[in-house]
């Protein structure tokens, strides 16, 4: 171990410098700004440190497939995504957003959390082992995206065209992870999944004066009714049959979550409110996290938004809501109970102008995948790190991992303040080489294991 | 009234000339564009027919205030305006909207209808008549405001600096006015009131990841649960009192109703829709128009409105809304009632911003004044006109004449397609030069009568 530990020391300028050239290229999935490029840099970066590596086409951007087989009997996966947020607004950037500066021991730049820190950091963890070890324990494949930014909409295809080579896996590390506020670290094992849709009603052919919102119905009302008969004031969503397939938490799974040192006051201060929702606290407020599914409207606009007033019957009416799910919730169905719901009370006329949906993924703690992970985390942290069954938000878990019944589990270089899509995102450059150190530690527990 | 007809007549091509002068100026109120010059070319053409002409400066657009007295008993008042809606969309318009043209009997041009057409015709109107008759049988009072279309805003302050002199008017011509669908007159005596008010709900600091919907409250969905608690799917408003003060309409007044001839048919048409709200036609119909008070939602807007998904609990929502009120209703109770019905729900989060509006002012059909109007209409359009107690629409009656107990009749030069607010906006020229006959006819009622 100390071998492997004083080779990432011995490299640690080469590995930062490594970074700032990946956060040095834009690579902006909403816009296309420098995927190819960036996909290009990654697959070099990645040839360099002994990996078969093909771009597999997708209708958007490539996913960058690496690969090193060893003809071992296990196969260890990688996610990642090469593909950042847009840096918006670029006024409250302190440094340039593609231009990586360390200040204070941090690293700011876009995508340094999110995610070309942790892509990095394992690509310089695999380069060190090889060093030292000479051979990997395990088969490695390496799945890296360039949409994830864009709710991986094209991950389908690549997953397609290499299930065969994807199934093999025993299990896989997730894009990210890092600590929490108390300096623990947080490894999720699965995500919620997600329905997606936007709500639209229409009436008249134009805008009228409002006058005559006596005699015309208005499809602003209209939607504002449907939206109030999708959850009331006590927060319960009103769709008969949404709660059915939500798995109560095992005893196990409710211990994970009591084990868990939420940051409580740090994330009302982080969010700027006074109390959580509802009131939540506690246990509470953390099994609600982790465990509830959700009714959120991501978006509402009819009429006239501009300053003072004016006096208008909207024609037109538009929401976007997403329901994050939890197991066994499943996409399909909430979209049909959603529907049928909608024209019982009499919103027929209110449309379902699409919707997009991922399946929840949970994990199991007892896995001996999870154990290894959590065993190396605890070696490389000096602490037991908090798992979590379900992260509240949501990733391709199912559609990669979930759906082989492959286990997952976060790991990165985050912290609490890493600012993820936001300006001014960072990492701390001690967190970039103590997930290279957990990776290796990894590595060599599965060669002990051999 | 031969003489009368055989002047304007002669003079047809330089009354159009005169309009097409006034609607060559723009004087958009919305952006302060050619107000000043309107202003003072329409004091230049008052004073060219023998008005005595002031500008009665506001703090916002002055109003042209033009009088000339005679030493009548009684006093008339006119009440017009000179700014105009902006232009906007630009590219739908068939003929540059500062650029009059005449088209198959159509005169195009912004502010042809509302309100420049029915302002030159009364100008040139009592121009015939001072030629044709050398003086009026009445004193003529004349305010013509430049803020109409921004809710005239600032007319208190010429009325309060006026008020005198206004008192003593016998009846007034409200702006504009003119023919429905089946090309019958129609003479409103009053119009409901309006309380217009933006409400708004905020909770974190800034937008965040739609995951924390799971216990982060939402500001979009508390203003919805606001809004469902003013008005639910039966279309009553949900607010204790607010129907408290509602006078129901006299026998009288259904009488009116019930003669008037609403263009059901090309009222659905023009408005794009099937039907009417809650199936309504017939009396019921028209009642509502005509008598109901409104909740409408002018806009709402919160998050994330653009093309596709983005996962957002947006921090903050607004809404503007419109109340129309009809007698008795009144602007400040129904704010008072409004925040305790809010607070008194569970919604004291939800704030009101900012609030205006404008008492109702409802007409009496058997004052001697209206009479006069109607009969002259009579004379010059051969039916009689349709009487409407109140207008679906609002204006500043209350303020400028029924709070000293002025009734009001509207009169002007719009029919069906006129496009008020609106691309391609027209008159017909023989409205135009009807409206003056009306005009003159009117004064030569009161000369008969003196």
């Amino acid at each position: 171990m100390q071998g492997l530990f004083a080779d990432i020391d011995d490299h640690a300028s080469s590995y930062l410098a490594r970074l700032a050239q990946a956060a040095s290229q834009p690579s902006i999935a909403a816009t296309g700004q420098g995927i190819a490029e960036m996909a290009a840099m990654l697959e070099a970066m990645l040839v360099g440190v002994g990996f078969q590596v093909e771009q597999v086409p997708t209708a958007g951007s490539p996913v960058v497939f690496a690969a090193i087989e060893t003809g071992a009997e296990k196969t260890l996966l990688f996610y990642n995504h090469y593909d950042v947020q847009p840096p918006e607004p670029l006024a409250e950037w302190e440094s340039p957003p593609f231009e990586p500066t360390i200040r204070g021991g941090k690293f700011y730049a876009r995508g340094a959390a999110d995610n070309k820190g942790a892509t990095i950091a394992r690509l310089c963890a695999i380069e060190s082992y090889l060093r030292v070890r000479k051979r990997l324990p395990v088969n490695l494949l390496w799945a890296v995206e360039g949409e994830e930014e864009v709710g991986s909409v094209h991950l389908h295809q690549f997953i397609a065209a290499r299930k065969d080579v994807l199934q093999r896996a025993y299990g896989c590390i997730w894009e990210a992870g890092g600590k929490n506020a108390h300096e623990r670290c947080e490894i999720a094992l699965g995500c919620k999944g997600i329905l997606y849709l936007e709500l639209g009603a229409r009436e008249a052919a134009r805008d009228l004066h409002s006058a005559l919102a006596a005699t015309v119905a208005s499809p602003v009302w209209r939607l504002l009714w449907a939206l109030n008969n999708l959850k009331g004031p006590d927060g319960l969503v009103r769709i008969p049959g949404f709660y059915d397939d939500v798995l109560p938490p095992t005893p196990a799974q409710r211990q994970l979550v009591a084990d868990w040192d939420y940051p409580e006051e740090q994330s009302r201060e982080l969010y700027g409110i006074e109390r959580f929702l509802d009131g939540l606290t506690g246990e509470e407020l953390k099994t609600r996290l982790v465990f509830g599914p959700t009714c959120n409207v991501d978006g509402f606009h009819a009429g006239y938004g501009g300053p003072g007033s004016k006096t208008v019957l909207p024609c037109e009416a538009m929401a976007k809501v997403d329901f994050r799910l939890v197991p066994d919730q499943q996409v399909e169905v909430i979209v049909q109970q959603l529907r049928a719901h909608l024209d019982r009370e009499g919103f027929a006329d209110v449309e379902i102008a699409w919707w997009e949906g991922e399946a929840p993924s949970m994990g199991d703690p007892a896995h001996p995948f999870v154990q290894e992970v959590v065993r190396s985390a605890e070696a490389v942290y000096g602490h037991s790190p908090a798992l979590l069954p379900l992260m509240a938000g949501t990733g391709p878990v199912h559609l990669l991992c979930g759906q082989f019944g492959i286990p997952i589990t976060t790991a990165g270089v985050g912290y609490a303040d890493s600012r993820v899509h936001a300006p001014n995102e960072n990492i701390r450059t001690d967190d970039f080489f103590d997930h290279m150190r957990h990776v290796v530690t990894l590595l060599d527990r599965f060669e002990a294991h051999r």
